[in-house]
């Protein structure tokens, strides 16, 4: 009996169900699509993936993915490069910009800390965070983030306040005491996201975690 | 504001976004896991797409996808090729291979008679289908699907039995009514699938009209 597909057709099912999100029988959907569409329309998306890996790059600054590095955030002078504002994960940095409530810059780390998952402080791109608020090191000979293209940053990052903007669950708490012990005695001012009621949601359905965070950061109406 | 990610970034996850069943948020969080992972694996996902997209193709018999025509299951003397299983998609064929029930060979119409979606009996693969069932026309000049490789198959296919095995909802149900009223004067047998309880399932969470084509259909125990 024939229980897979020939040759190409499963191994486009088994590559794509290797992807995050997607099961085998996703990944057997998307396959059948692939085989439906124009012959242009599937390259396109075969050269997108091979176009990204060429392509993109990590920021010698912040760590977000970038085709250009420093990123455009870091190299833009009308950003406000005494706020720092760290974030996981590069989708995180997308995801604060749509706020639009946000002018200052970014670092990303890459992560939080996970015992779970084997993931440590030194797994994470804290050094070049520490490096970004400890300006007198801006001369270290083996820190690229700060030579060439980036003098304009440089000039302009004494930095104020470190946001720590990470996931409001045990690995983003954790991270965020972690990196609030570390950075306190820098003398820099280390606030975090506030925790409260989702806007648009309702008291009813709040957990009590949240409802209780709610109450104890109340502000006056 | 930076509100878009980078160039290749952002078409990666566009070209992502428009495969059925993912999202945006999806399409996100693929992008940066192939941005994570090496080169290698993104190259294979790359190749997977343009590979199948070169080599697959319809078998000229049964309409099923393959990389040889006829395919596989058409050119296996095995197979039993006097009992044909109708099915709408090339993914029906693996769902019924997978019962290991079914010995014989298979007809795909690539779709349903879906007068919404304005697909009639024209769009489907159905004069292949009536050929098969009439051998007398095998030497039909304009029928490629008899000719060369498949000869094996074209001595075995005296068709006996048409099992109708479409989808159990209005458009399968539809065709299942057309193709079955097509068909029978050919005087081969016309059978369909059993509707009935779901193995494994609850009589009390089965729907009325699940549970009523059980009883119809019941059988001495």
């Amino acid at each position: 009996m024939a229980l897979a597909y020939d040759g190409a057709i499963q191994h486009l099912i088994d590559s794509f169900a290797r992807l995050p999100g997607i099961g085998p029988k996703g990944a057997q959907r998307i396959a059948f699509y692939l085989l439906g569409v124009d012959d242009a329309e599937a390259q396109e998306l075969a050269d997108a993936i091979t176009e990204v890996k060429a392509r993109v790059r990590f920021c010698d600054i912040c760590g977000n993915v970038c085709e250009t590095s420093p990123c455009p955030i870091c190299a833009d002078p009308r950003r406000d490069h005494t706020v720092i504002c760290v974030v996981q994960e590069p989708k995180d940095v997308m995801s604060i910009e749509r706020t639009r409530e946000f002018r200052g810059v970014y670092h990303v780390l890459g992560g939080a800390i996970n015992p779970m998952a084997n993931v440590g402080p030194q797994d994470l791109n804290i050094p070049k965070l520490l490096r970004r608020l400890s300006p007198q090191t801006a001369g270290d000979p083996d820190d690229d983030s700060r030579s060439g293209e980036s003098v304009a940053a440089q000039g302009t990052e004494d930095v104020q306040e470190v946001i720590l903007a990470l996931n409001p669950n045990i690995e983003g708490e954790a991270t965020t005491t972690y990196l609030s012990r570390l950075i306190s005695p820098c003398g820099v001012k280390v606030t975090r996201l506030a925790s409260g009621l989702p806007v648009g949601g309702d008291l009813e359905y709040a957990d009590e975690i949240t409802l209780g965070r709610a109450l104890v950061g109340r502000r006056e109406a």
